[in-house]
């Protein structure tokens, strides 16, 4: 089994586990910093070895697209183009086709789109999205689906998670065929805001028998208390051995309701994102409790010559070597260092920040 | 004595030397990579570090606009404020007074601009060039001159040294009044194209007693055949127990030319600005002969597949850990890494340039 429950949390429905993968072993709960297209922007890999990542997440659709596949095999796989060697998750590019292509439209057997890179008309089938996965050499592999947007009708919402079940057990069947050994492969749990239809995607999925499990379909525009019941609701009712992944969430608090809901896997573009338009976390309280982090626009106008680093107890390259005052000034000048620096900073804060969670479920206390 | 003439070659003009600063000794001919607004572009001090820079220049009018003195001052002067322990040059502001400044006008004590940043008119004398320097905390400082364009008349170029030597008589007056010690104080040779101008310029500046001598108001455009011509005229006029800085200075075989002349000291934009715009260098013979390197423009689709590294017989972070199809790939998503990494090679080109020009010295080849 590759995944390992250590500890259940009494007070709470936070979990502490292992994930094992081809590429190591990583702790749950974790955060997986986003490497959309073979970096994560800005960063080196061995500045992701320097923030101790347990693992990124890379784009399927994007890596696909560009540099493409046949480069990415001539290089020996993902890990070897990027030079990274720790775990790998893809998602299924399902998300991105939707997102980024053009004249795209779902069709029974996959979704049809004109590229925004090479302007040719491609077939994204539920085979295609494992195939794609399986020469990057992705130590997680997504199953295609169709992520719904918000708001969504009950109706549309119902009859797209029974496409993304067929597309499920389609990726999964060549999967099987095509004998792919230790790359583990995760299920996408569609269902919109909607209780019984996110039970019936489970119950659908689990039936099928993945690695893990993923939750689709939230953190895309509903009230985060939307999303807290739809979590309330299924995770008490997903499979307690298998890991429960919770796509593109979040803000720190976010993060941290979630693990106490029941979720040990999260990615999400804000701490990079918000890194590079100069906004910083700060953790305030290394209990949780409250509004246990601040934000800190480092553009502002008052940190002109603050020559204090961003947070001092924060053992990361930029607050154990530079001011704000610099990086601020970096940002005015617009040096792309500043970009890096505030990024290794937030992930820092989010990777540093699933550690006390672990911790904290490991104490007792969350 | 700050510098100390090592060798004189048999076979051409070119000398080895050692040049003691503030924060350490540095051995010539040298190279210093551009770090303008105190960082060089992408790169963190550490960066440098690895890269093994003896040195870096700064921008004495950019740093003076912005962050401006009083933050710099109070982070306890640049080599704190950036982080950076080696040595660092300052040029003195009047060559961007010059490109960068609206309604610059010179005049007897000075150079009037209003600033490009905050609007207002400010004042640049002989004086405070010097004092900004001092502030900074600058290893070497130089004169304020004023850098004529090419062509220029030689009825211009007369005016114009003479005031850049009365410029220099009042800078080294306030360096001496107020006591500085450490920081090295350098002047700048002027004169145009016309060997007799650059060498009043000289003798007027040597007369004053500098720690070392620039050649300023080259690389301005004129044809590199001039550029020589006004080397070779006065460089052996030139003290042999001072430090030569040829200013802006250049192309890998300009450099080696230069040494050959006898010039001990470079600066240039030309291998970070390159690296930022995806044109590589690639070294192909160590004796210097010939087209001694290639250019590389990584952008191009031919290195779409192309898993080798930039150079293979290369040591830095970049050739050890990352291909050309990656570094393309990082240029074609415009993922700022791609700058970092690429500038990373050309200075490691740039810094292993002038260790092997160092030894071919030292071996008596060139």
């Amino acid at each position: 089994m590759p995944f390992k429950l250590i500890k259940k949390s009494s007070q709470s429905s936070s979990r502490l586990g292992q994930l094992i993968t081809l590429h190591g072993r990583i702790d749950t709960p974790f955060f997986m910093p986003i490497a959309t297209k073979g970096a994560v922007k800005t960063l080196s890999a061995n500045d992701l070895g320097i923030l101790k990542s347990q693992i990124v997440l890379a784009n399927t659709y994007h890596l696909w697209q560009r540099p493409g596949l046949n480069v990415i095999k001539k290089a020996g796989g993902l890990h070897k183009f990027m030079n990274w060697s720790g775990p790998i998750l893809t998602d299924s590019g399902g998300y991105q086709v939707f997102s980024l292509a053009r004249s795209r439209k779902i069709i029974e057997n996959g979704v049809q789109f004109t590229s925004d890179i090479d302007g040719q008309k491609h077939l994204l089938t539920p085979q295609k999205a494992i195939e794609i996965q399986r020469v990057l050499g992705s130590d997680i592999i997504m199953s295609l689906d169709e992520c719904t947007p918000y708001p969504c009708t009950k109706k549309y919402a119902k009859e797209s998670l029974k496409l993304t079940t067929r597309w499920a057990k389609q990726g999964l069947e060549y999967y099987h065929v095509k004998k792919i050994k230790g790359q583990l492969i995760f299920g996408i749990i569609q269902g919109s805001v909607y209780p019984d239809l996110r039970q019936q995607s489970m119950s659908e999925l689990t039936s099928l028998n993945f690695d893990g499990y993923a939750l689709g379909g939230l953190a895309v525009g509903e009230p985060p208390s939307k999303m807290y019941q739809v979590l309330k609701s299924i995770t008490p009712l997903m499979p307690a051995g298998k890991p429960r992944y919770l796509m593109g969430v979040g803000k720190p608090e976010q993060i941290v309701e979630a693990v106490k809901k029941g979720i040990d896997m999260f990615d999400c573009v804000i701490p990079t994102r918000n890194a590079r338009h100069g906004l910083l976390y700060i953790m305030k309280n290394k209990k949780l409790k409250g509004k246990f982090y601040q934000e800190l626009r480092i553009k502002k106008s008052v940190f002109t010559g603050d020559i204090r680093p961003l947070d001092s107890r924060c053992h990361c390259q930029t607050c154990q070597n530079y001011s704000r005052a610099y990086l601020r000034h970096l940002f005015m000048v617009n040096d792309p260092l500043g970009l890096r620096l505030a990024t290794i900073h937030n992930l820092s804060f989010y990777l540093n920040l699933m550690k006390t969670v672990r911790q904290a479920i490991k104490t007792g206390i969350l």
